[in-house]
């Protein structure tokens, strides 16, 4: 059976990480990979030209692939937006909410040839394998009610943190199943000392404990776990928090690699349909320059390979050949240090597709 | 005048830290400073005598004193407290919404004598010194509606994120102002392509700028914030955002320098009343051991002489002594290193005195 991946390069660097990245998937299409690849716009690419982050035409291909792999979105281009609905963002956002993509995995890892890269002590990321899970759907991001309106003479903002038992144990579920296939350790961040919603999301929690004998459960202030972060990463093994803690989080704990160009994501939904994304941004400062790391994306070809399309023999592949390039001294400008040699975008894809 | 002082030590290391920063303050009178200090409950000790974590007798003598200096709150004795009213973090969150005390100032400071103790490389961190100016008494800490209720068949949590304008130009005022007095960069943090209550966040700040033309604003998401303070927080003069990012970046700031245990920090109101306490927490592991570090809370009381008492030449005199006591190499157990001097809280209190 055919498996159909979308492509949505998106903005800034997403058209040329992505570029380099459908390289791969083609060549596993050549070495006997059922797929069929289609392309979309999503983000201020779709917005300049259908006027909508996230058309309906992007929208229906997305529905109807079995995994998707995004670049990137967003720019100062559009930041000045008036309308928050027009915003990149919302294409991004839309397509999480739309396909049911509630747990978001983010690993940071940190690679061995790169562990310098990272603003810590080496001894205190050399193997670091933190998996984050991050609630994608809920919490204060979709939360209602939420706007900007007058009340008693003045302008007041609002949001609204939100989280059904249903939803807490659904993500709950995937960040268990997860420490049961690896450390058997997961660290629940809240702030259970002051939110409610997190009260209940603790409480949830302890509930499923039992349920995986085998998986030690502890808790953790959000405050503390950022600390806890930067002054002693290697003891965590699986960290599952909200979609808000999660995005703070996830983004620290990759930085702490130093390699953040490096780092896949996957967005699952119920029926393990997926979105893949590399954790940096789109980078506008570097948009169209042809030195932007294509390695996050082209993991996050190894990761659908893996989680969606049920083939871990090329994703292993793929991995493989990064770690080669690696070895081999190549680096894009980001990574780059003493000894190594510096490459272009597509330089490092053509060694990747090289070594694959 | 006689100002008068309240000390709330709190739970767990609370009592021995403030216990030598008493003793500091008692020096300063001796002195010629014209003060009164008495002490009170608060926390999980008011609960366990008075069933309230803020019995209405502290609360009333926080009203009537200049400034307040607060040891520490909470423990695992108190955290299945179902009550969250109960809890001796709302005995902390009372003083503050009661108080008024809006404005949170955290100092992030490497001490040249203590660099090598941060996680960062040495270079990263060498002479940083970032304020963070976090909201105190509004946002999703205090925000209604609120709560754990059933909707649809089932438990859900909520809480509000919510600023008025007047909230947020108020702390932007105490942000910009501190930003003239120190290296005129201001970065305000928020989440502006998700969240409504943050563009009103951002707007309020764009709007007082013309206002401190000598300051120069920023605005960073508060994704990128983390990742900026582990990648390069040298960047940072004052940073500027609402009470839960606050929460979080300003204990991964602290953690940054390596020195938790040295951080001092000032909730302040409009009136100049304010409350000190150090940037850590109760660490309940080490309650009672006699170990605890006790100088943030020291430096604590130099920041009430400073910004409270108007007393600068007696904040110096602490803040000097301090130094000394460093440079001598004496350490409590938590910044010790090799080719230093493990002291107990004690010992490190009467090194103070005899430096003052
Ligand atoms: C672009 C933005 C809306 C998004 C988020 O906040 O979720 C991004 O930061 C991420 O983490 O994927
Ligand atoms: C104890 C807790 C309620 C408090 C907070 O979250 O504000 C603490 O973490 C702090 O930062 O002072």
């Amino acid at each position: 059976m055919t498996r159909k991946i979308l492509v949505l390069p998106g903005d800034g660097i997403g058209p040329e990480i992505t570029a380099e990245a459908s390289r791969i998937l083609a060549a596993c299409q050549a070495n006997g990979l059922d797929i069929e690849i289609e392309q979309g716009l999503v983000g201020g690419a779709a917005y300049d030209e259908h006027g909508e982050p996230l058309p309906a035409v992007t929208l229906d291909k997305a529905k109807a692939a079995d995994a998707i792999l995004l670049g990137a979105v967003g720019g100062p281009k559009w930041d000045k937006l008036e309308d928050l609905a027009k915003r990149p963002e919302k294409g991004l956002l839309g397509l999480r909410k739309n396909l049911g993509l509630f747990a978001n995995l983010r690993p940071a890892i940190t690679y061995p040839q790169l562990a310098s890269a990272s603003s810590l002590k080496p001894e205190l990321v050399a193997g670091l394998d933190i998996m984050i899970v991050r609630e994608l759907t809920g919490g204060i991001y979709f939360g209602q009610p939420r706007g900007i309106e007058v009340r008693d003479g003045q302008r007041v903002g609002f949001n609204t943190y939100i989280y059904s038992e249903s939803e807490i144990e659904r993500i709950g579920r995937v960040a268990f199943e997860l420490a049961q296939k690896r450390g058997k350790r997961l660290c629940s961040v809240d702030k259970a000392n002051v939110l409610e919603v997190t009260i209940l999301w603790r409480e949830v929690m302890e509930r499923l404990a039992p349920e995986y004998p085998d998986v030690e459960l502890s808790h953790m202030y959000v405050d503390n776990a950022a600390m806890q972060l930067v002054r002693a990463p290697k003891q965590f093994d699986v960290m599952v928090t909200g979609n808000m803690f999660g995005d703070i989080l996830s983004d620290a704990a990759a930085m702490l690699t130093g390699s953040i160009g490096m780092l896949p994501s996957a967005s699952l939904n119920e029926s393990g349909q997926g979105m893949y994304e590399p954790c940096h941004g789109s980078a506008p400062d570097i948009a169209g320059k042809g030195i932007a790391n294509p390695l996050a994306t082209i993991l996050s070809v190894a990761m659908m390979l893996r989680y969606s399309l049920g083939e871990p023999e090329f994703a292993g592949r793929i991995e493989a050949a990064v770690g080669k390039v690696l070895d081999d001294g190549l680096r894009t400008a980001d990574i780059a240090s003493e000894g190594t040699r510096t490459v272009s975008t597509r330089e490092m894809g053509d060694a990747v597709l090289a070594a694959f």
